[in-house]
């Protein structure tokens, strides 16, 4: 396979059986949050996973690593970030698990069919727009803001495609929280499972991971906090099981959305 | 005064600018959740407080000490309880300050004037009545287990009587945080401030404090977690300043509910 790669765009080791990822400083680079997730996330060995604003392909190519899914599918609607997951993909040589497919999730019931996945996630845009300036056309500022869609979008989104008592994981921010769980509830994901990440001990929660089923019944699992960092700035042993790296060799994830 | 002391009553110092209690351990004795609660609220000088199922009136007598609330109205529906915790209001002489009042939560705006209160607390039971065979005599139950009112009832009482832009602090089990923010929202209160209580580092939380805002807009503050114990079994400092106690000497509040 000849690789095509563009200017301004590097390849990163994914530190995971050997998966890289194509992406672009200039553009919108995974962090954390995309790493937290694919391991938050439960697939079972056969499911049909779906990722909403898939973005460099980075969670779909995580959970190639992580998990037995049959097939993920990651949908983004800003063109050139397609075409880079897609080469993603080519790279890994993962087309027979991974597809990217070009559209908007606001109407992803048109071109996917409604209640056929298992499991579905997001590392949707965080934060509202508000007041501030925000240029429509740069590529940051559509990962990181509800330009394209707003996050009840993405619950409503995620509600049509689960089956019955499939799975829905996001992460985003803390400040979020009644949004997402009373939006979850509105389309019928009952919040099941939930763990706040915090950079350390004595910090509020930067991040919070979140499982609703589709159809479940009330009553929440809160899980212990996963803290990033221990009382000496280390990562913790919690974080280096999710990273998968040895905790001696200190492998640095930049790119914090 | 003259102190009337029940068979099976005691009274128990609660280490708080000599503040004491009357408990009867066949009752429902309180637990660290109270003593959370009435830290976590938040009680500006002159507030109109009403504690929703005051029980033994510890809230309303712990806001005494660590307040300077203007006036706080304890209800409770059950009348030994009442009885119980008038004895204690007189035995502090707190009687220009606390009133424990006689009532149904459910219809307390038809006894307490609707809007008058700047802060609502409540410590409700935390138990859905559920299949299991639950005495609805049972003193201990009733605190314990929705049988003479839901987190509905509470959330909606205490809606009815805050004032615009008033407060609402509950603590609660996690497994019903979707539960009551949800039905905070429903009922216009605006869930701003969350803390989760974890019995040590590792540990999935044991309670939740929350605190609602009548009319508040969206954005909730998630505070750092609380941990009782530290690694090695003692009190963490968090703990030990929210119970006003010596780190050194390890007082014991016994009675969890």
């Amino acid at each position: 396979m000849e690789l095509i790669m563009k200017d301004g765009e590097r390849i990163d080791d994914l530190q995971l059986k050997g998966l890289r990822i194509i992406q672009d400083k200039s553009k919108f680079c995974f962090g954390t949050d995309a790493i937290l997730l694919s391991s938050f996330a439960r697939v079972n060995s056969g499911d049909m996973v779906a990722d909403l604003g898939t973005g460099t392909g980075i969670i779909p190519i995580l959970l190639c690593g992580k998990t037995n899914a049959r097939y993920i599918r990651g949908i983004e609607i800003q063109h050139d970030m397609v075409d880079m997951a897609r080469r993603s993909v080519a790279l890994n040589e993962l087309e027979d698990r991974v597809d990217i497919s070009e559209g908007d999730i606001k109407i992803a019931h048109a071109y996917l069919e409604a209640g056929s996945f298992d499991v579905v996630v997001s590392n949707p845009p965080y934060k509202k727009v508000g007041s501030g300036i925000v240029n429509p056309n740069d590529k940051k500022a559509i990962a990181r803001h509800e330009i394209l869609c707003t996050l009840k979008d993405v619950i409503s989104a995620a509600s049509r495609l689960l089956r019955f008592g499939g799975r829905f994981s996001m992460v985003h921010r803390p400040d979020r929280l009644i949004d997402i769980v009373c939006g979850m509830r509105e389309y019928n994901i009952e919040p099941k499972r939930i763990q706040m990440v915090h950079k350390n001990q004595s910090k509020p929660p930067s991040l919070v991971l979140i499982e609703g089923i589709l159809g479940g019944k009330p009553s929440i699992d809160c899980l212990p906090p996963l803290f990033i960092y221990d009382e000496e700035g280390n990562y913790t042993p919690q974080l280096c099981k999710i990273y998968g790296i040895d905790m001696k060799s200190k492998v640095n994830y930049n790119g914090q959305q």
